[in-house]
């Protein structure tokens, strides 16, 4: 028996010798993005697209018939889950990328509470600006989605003693539902998005769902731009009312026309939440990890969808 | 019995107000900085001298003849020390401030791992400069203090899976000693400086300190500028070798002509890390739990000089 492989990269292939040696039944393809489909696709059964740089169109999928399991790179399986052919499992990156992606929601939050960009804008001018600032010191803040991301977010929220209520889609012990959302928002002094994309949540932040934040709220967006209404958002943003911190968007590259760029009150980054100088070793062990369950037979971890 | 107690200002006179009406012997004066000493000032207990604004001078200390208790809020105590009357009691405000000094410390580490000022000029020029960056997961991070500070940002820190090494004056669980340092400096990445200010840790980070950090490491120091020698850091900034985030200097304000200003690699706040808009509140809950334990006779918290 041999297992067929395919990875999008030499670094990922390379996360797999130690399983290449010790089960020589065990053949690795390496399919970059863009490129040609390698010799031997057919027989593939356990495919890894790539992170970024142009995803593998679901043609490829159809070149694999032997596909047994779909391990993806990404956070989000949107764009995955509706062109899965049938007896495929599909896998997430759970914990590979919910740390950097919790860690840019910080980095917004604080950078905004302290005014970061305010007083670099002082030391431009050599000036000794010292104010009191906000802080996280008993602000409430709400998150939505209680995985990897969002408890990450939560907990290094409350080291800094916020109030912080965490808010799913499926209620559980110490977490509340979307349908809590209209009790909760008008107290929410900072919200952040940690959802994945699913028919639930796009939308989800919507005018209704902005106009019920109590003045100056931030909204932090580090899940999918799908989410949020943008063209609520903005109203928001150009009556001064919210602010916001995006680091995803409806469309992605954002056109260099697009209205945000220039927005009050917004502070912008290019989808930078999960793909760190850390994730790619990261991807690695993740890879290793299941590939080396796949062979023992043994259940796979983040399973999205159960196929084979 | 009356216990005259003296504050700095009205907000933290009311948060006295509860134990005012349950013992109607406590007699509340206000002297804020820069006034005449208020009528009656030669009864005073306990004093709460302000937080900044003018530190009331040493010759005041004089003018309470019957004064059991300093309570000071600051989280650092140096300046008060060596004009102590004997008898006094000196508590110090950890926990006002740890909150907001840590989350500042964790704003620098994270603004720069994420390069949020790039992405603000990118922003600025409508550029959608996607790149990856990086992040705390598995970055060494060095912690000198384990003070509420210190154990924050060291908290923080491990919730994005960085390692972190907490170091003190005193060793205990968990906690290596100032004398490891040698050992410790050449793999840290990232070093924070949240030590008191005291003849120990005066000059600590010095030229040697710094030529022992790894290249491209971040300095960043949120407790007191005394602790490292500018000189040296400067030198190392120019060279480009190393990073800073600085909140506290030397002298302070910062002249319009300090070579830091212009100085590259570094990022400066104008002493903002403990003064927030949420320290106010949390001062008046300090001031009052500690005069309700003064006229209970029970012991005082943050005690750091016992005197009476």
């Amino acid at each position: 028996l041999v297992a067929t492989i395919c990875v999008p990269d030499a670094d990922t292939a390379a996360a797999l010798e130690p399983l290449v040696s010790a089960a020589s039944a065990l053949r690795v393809l390496v399919w970059a993005p863009k490129a040609a489909a390698p010799a031997g696709v057919d027989a593939v059964e356990f495919f890894v697209p790539a992170y970024q740089g142009g995803v593998t169109p679901s043609a490829d999928l159809a070149l694999m018939p032997h596909l047994k399991v779909l391990q993806v790179l990404t956070a989000g399986v949107d764009g995955w889950l509706d062109r899965l052919p049938p007896g495929v499992t599909l896998c997430g990156a759970r914990g590979v990328h919910g740390a950097g992606t919790a860690e840019l929601a910080l980095a917004g939050i604080l950078s905004h509470l302290r005014q970061l960009p305010r007083f670099a804008a002082a030391q431009q001018r050599r000036q000794w600006d010292r104010d009191f600032t906000d802080t996280l010191r008993g602000r409430s803040v709400l998150v939505l989605g209680a995985g990897d991301i969002g408890q990450r977010v939560a907990a290094a929220a409350r080291v800094f003693d916020a109030e912080v209520t965490l808010v799913a889609r499926h209620p559980r012990e110490g977490v509340r539902q979307l349908t809590d959302l209209a009790q909760l928002l008008p107290s929410a002094q900072i919200v952040v998005l940690a959802l994945p994309s699913t028919p639930e949540t796009v939308g989800l932040v919507d005018a209704a769902f902005l106009a019920a934040l109590p003045d100056g709220a931030l909204v932090v967006n580090v899940a999918r731009g799908a989410l949020l209404v943008t063209g609520a958002l903005l109203a928001e943003l150009r009556a001064r009312r919210l602010y916001a911190f995006l680091d995803v968007y409806e469309t992605e590259p954002l056109a260099s026309d697009d209205p945000l760029w220039s927005a009050p009150n917004v502070v912008l980054t290019p989808h930078i939440g999960g793909g760190t100088t850390g994730w790619q070793r990261a991807a690695g062990r993740l890879v290793h990890d299941q590939v080396a369950r796949y062979l023992r037979g043994e259940p796979l971890a983040n399973v999205v969808t159960e196929g084979y």
